[in-house]
């Protein structure tokens, strides 16, 4: 059987295990306070040409995007996100659990866009009933989308601009960053993402890591306190030097972006495996997630072998499944990948 | 100026009036432990032909609804409920406030249909990622709904044997509970709508009552502990009589049907001033508030004169705006309106 | 029988209930826009000497306290308070329930001092482990108190100091505020009062009213969106305007101070009543609460005809109970407490 | 410098790093439904002599108490737990921040008992304002304590009776579950702590593991969809398989226990080397933290070359400290410490 459900189906980049065996047996102070933990967070600021940057890990990316969050709004405020948003699908409600409302637009790619911003927002405003109703605090968008998708530089600098227009801090889910950043036809580098946000997360879990997740915050307000909020939040781990001992490798010598790379080369025969084919996709991805549409019946015959994630029904007899890659897809997964396929159209 | 913005424009029934006046100067013990509430409970008990049901006093609709919606989920459990229902549009958040979300479903007329609440929690269940996704933990509707209409017995039958199939407790928010049993065409009465549900409550507010708000629990698994919730949410009044007192008012001689009926009376002939004119309905309502989609310029001169509230745009020249009747709505003040309407179109 | 067991045992003072009476069938807008709710405002704010100040109306204490304080909390902060506080004692975990720690500081006479306050911060501060502790961010204290104590201006001037200086919001709770401004020996005016926090609230359901609680928010960055998170709550009544007409009677030829000042008197009537009778009191109250510590057997024997509230134990054989004075208490009653007390010395 | 800081000072004992190098390229399914995580499960049913127990897997202590008492509790339930415990002091508020009081109880030696519970518990149900206070839901211990000390088999035995007899499941938190199991004295086996609660978890984070708590739910009735509360609080990993495979590592061949005694008798040797020296200890501990008192003065000239853990001060010129032996404390190490205090006091 060979998996290509998830991007984290292995453990850690061998360099990164590497790092954590032999530092193994030093001795450090806990909850992230320690050397490695420091030294990430300049190679962080450094890759983000942000050197006034605040930089926090975290475990994961529900506990990122809840305690990101949760620091940001007020009670009374809710997070715009495309209805298709992770945090609005796959997190059981952990945004609602701290009290705030997913306040959705509607998206067939997995992005926002600017004018769907500035509309909502001023419905709202205009409304003669506007405090009953939730006040958006804030926006959310993941690059790559949850589709694979990736914005443009104009369309993110067009989005920014409207948040700062009308005071909302935007927020990037960066759980698979390095995918977007590293992309075919991407036109973001990561210092211009960091740059065109208030707070963002650069991803680790589906990027080589063990776990973690590098919340960089760039805008001062939202600064303040921070660590206060992920320790109630469960989210400073006791040997936290675990996280900085990740990330600094995985930021030493490009290794994040080079890994990226070829995640994203692996996906491109993927996709290319499929589209050969003649399968279409459920959305024209260029990162990591391929998304093809199968009949039902030739996914119970490669799914004898081979691992994909159901997506969603698009017909009575037809699926969009996942088949993702990463840094540790092997030339030779991929290629039984494309002699499977091909024997189904046989 | 006239208003028929809303059904609580003035204060309460004078009958209502007279009862607090009389018992003004009595003493009684606070929190709702009186022997007023003690009566009005045992009315209620009566009229819902259900002598077994815990009867509680709340102030108003917000604070009822996450009363018992916070009562009955458990933090992983959000409530199914139409995209038009009054907890996901204009209670400002009171219910993701308490950690839950408010699952949609789509809606032309503000009803759910068993099916989809059927096929919600079906796809929920099989999904792979289950765990992943709020799990739906209730089913909320209105009775009116936020739009006027009514569910059919038949309708609400089938509801309740989806949401009994699937371990759902069915909450019926009845705001204007009234003005839908006293509906023509109505075919539920109240005692059958109280053992259709697990909880539902009856409005006061907004039937005659300065304030006030009925809950009925009927499952018996519901009824445990529910006063602490309310002391919680501020919802148990010091001088928690001037509930009971009112509620008694309104179960003694049929006075809450009474009032309601002559408030349906009146919105019928609003109804039929805005037809008679030509003008289409947002909704089919056979309750007390009515629809009309109307030339925003036409709109603006009648509202030299007439209160009403907007509703939402229809296209850039059109609004669909509510006109509301209640147990205070006058003959005069409607005829006023039917002259000023009729002029529009001279 | 007649009760002393609190200040809500009757409706309200019958110039309430005349204004209401009188404005029963006008027609206003709701949610507290109409103009009686804007005339109060103006009298609260000339009677406070704070024309700046925001003015809101809510229902109850529990949900007053409940929403001022999570509208001033951020999610990581704690609200520091005496460990008899009505926050921490009465509110059935009210204030938890929105994300807060309740800081407790211990108190004999349900005041806290300024250097209590300053000790608790700088430990906080100072604590190696800081993060991992509730971060204190403001200071809720009630006046009068839980035992009918009263801050004197030095006190409270310290005190205001003390939190302004390390950014502490302070908060008081005025549920009986006017039985504090019209006792014997009180140094503080009500504007005083005002300007020496940053919030702070004036009941009405103990003094005089049906219900009702009036928030004075003296600090301009408490102000903004506070609508919001009223109605959030449940605390925006739709008919708001039972609360402006409440209020404006109110602050109407100083009745509210007049009502005050005569529940004061009776209450000391009542001390005197038992320090004769040679009981002890469980707080030196100089406001409309008396706690005094009697035997159960004598306690029995009283509660046939007159009703107290029940206390604390504070012997095998002895207890503290608490008489209450009111606005309605009368003369006649005192006088039949005072023949039953001096009849159990006999 | 040496650092007996904490029992988290190394990464993981060199047995869990070996099997986590050794299946590092191995692809698993994610969110523990891995077969490492499986047959940890099994392991650990099998040493707690409870086939039928749930086991689930956290990354942290913090998140797993949280975990677990958010999903025992109802909205106006509380935990009561000793005032020293590490819920109420050192966890940021993340149980309030769920909605939940933290209810005291005081301790001089970090345990509470039997007729502690049972007074507080018919305390509550006997007030007249019993639906004002917040209800206590359950009851929460540390085993061992914050102070390193242990409940005896008579005391739990004798506080679980209490528990059942109330309905209160009892949760114990077992942070450092090892070092109390085989501490000298202690007189509970690992089974039968697990039958003497309802929930419990076994603590790897602060014993041998890189980080995870082994959560075992022994009461049926909290089993369950505690995976949904576990996903919503992040606290399911992606790769949940690091968790499988170190506890499954530590589970085999008794290498918990070994590891955990080891750390014990460091820590006497600790203990002896303070009390030799004269300094009196802050709390009776038989585990593997040991708090001496010392002087200001002798503590800076040891802390040059020794870390602790400042504790608290006990007069203006000394202070409890703690010293923390673990699986990785090495004899050389104590050797250092026991001639830098014997250098003290010549």
């Amino acid at each position: 059987m060979i998996y290509f459900n998830s991007d984290y189906l292995e453990g850690a980049h061998p360099a990164l295990m590497a790092k954590l065996n032999e530092t193994n047996m030093v001795q450090t102070v806990g909850y992230g306070e320690d050397e490695y933990c420091a030294a990430a967070r300049v190679k962080i600021q450094n890759a983000c040409q942000a050197p006034e940057a605040d930089v926090h890990f975290l475990v994961g990316g529900t506990q990122t995007n809840t305690t990101v969050i949760a620091a940001v709004l007020r009670p009374w405020q809710g997070v715009l996100c495309a209805v298709s948003g992770h945090i609005n699908c796959h997190e059981a409600g952990a945004i609602e659990s701290t009290g705030h409302k997913v306040i959705t637009l509607p998206t067939t790619n997995g992005k926002i866009t600017a004018p769907q911003v500035q509309e909502y927002v001023e419905w709202h405003r205009n409304d003669e009933s506007t405090e009953h109703i939730v006040q958006p605090g804030m926006v959310y968008i993941s690059y790559p989308t949850e589709g694979g998708t990736l914005y443009s530089k104009a369309e993110l600098t067009e989005l920014y601009d409207v948040c700062r227009r009308y005071g909302l801090p935007l927020f990037i889910d960066g759980a698979r960053l390095g995918y977007g950043v590293m992309a075919d036809g991407a036109d973001l580098t990561l210092p211009e993402i960091a740059h065109l946000c208030d707070v963002f997360y650069i991803g680790g879990t589906k990027v080589g890591a063990l776990f973690g997740e590098a919340v960089v915050i760039m805008n001062p307000a939202l600064k303040k306190d921070f660590r206060f909020i992920m320790k109630q939040r469960g989210g400073r781990m006791a040997k936290g030097r675990l996280l900085g001992i990740q990330f600094d490798a995985l930021f030493t010598d490009d290794l994040y972006f080079r890994i990226s790379r070829h995640a994203d080369e692996m996906a491109y025969q993927i996709r290319d495996i499929f589209v050969s084919a003649g399968y279409p996709l459920l959305f024209d991805s260029p990162t990591n997630q391929q998304y093809p549409i199968m009949p039902d019946e030739e996914l119970a015959i490669l799914g004898k072998n081979f691992g994909y994630e159901y997506w969603e029904r698009t017909d009575p007899t037809h699926s969009g499944v996942r088949f993702c890659a990463s840094w540790a897809t092997t030339q030779e997964n991929v290629d039984a990948l494309r002699a499977a396929v091909q024997a189904l159209k046989k």
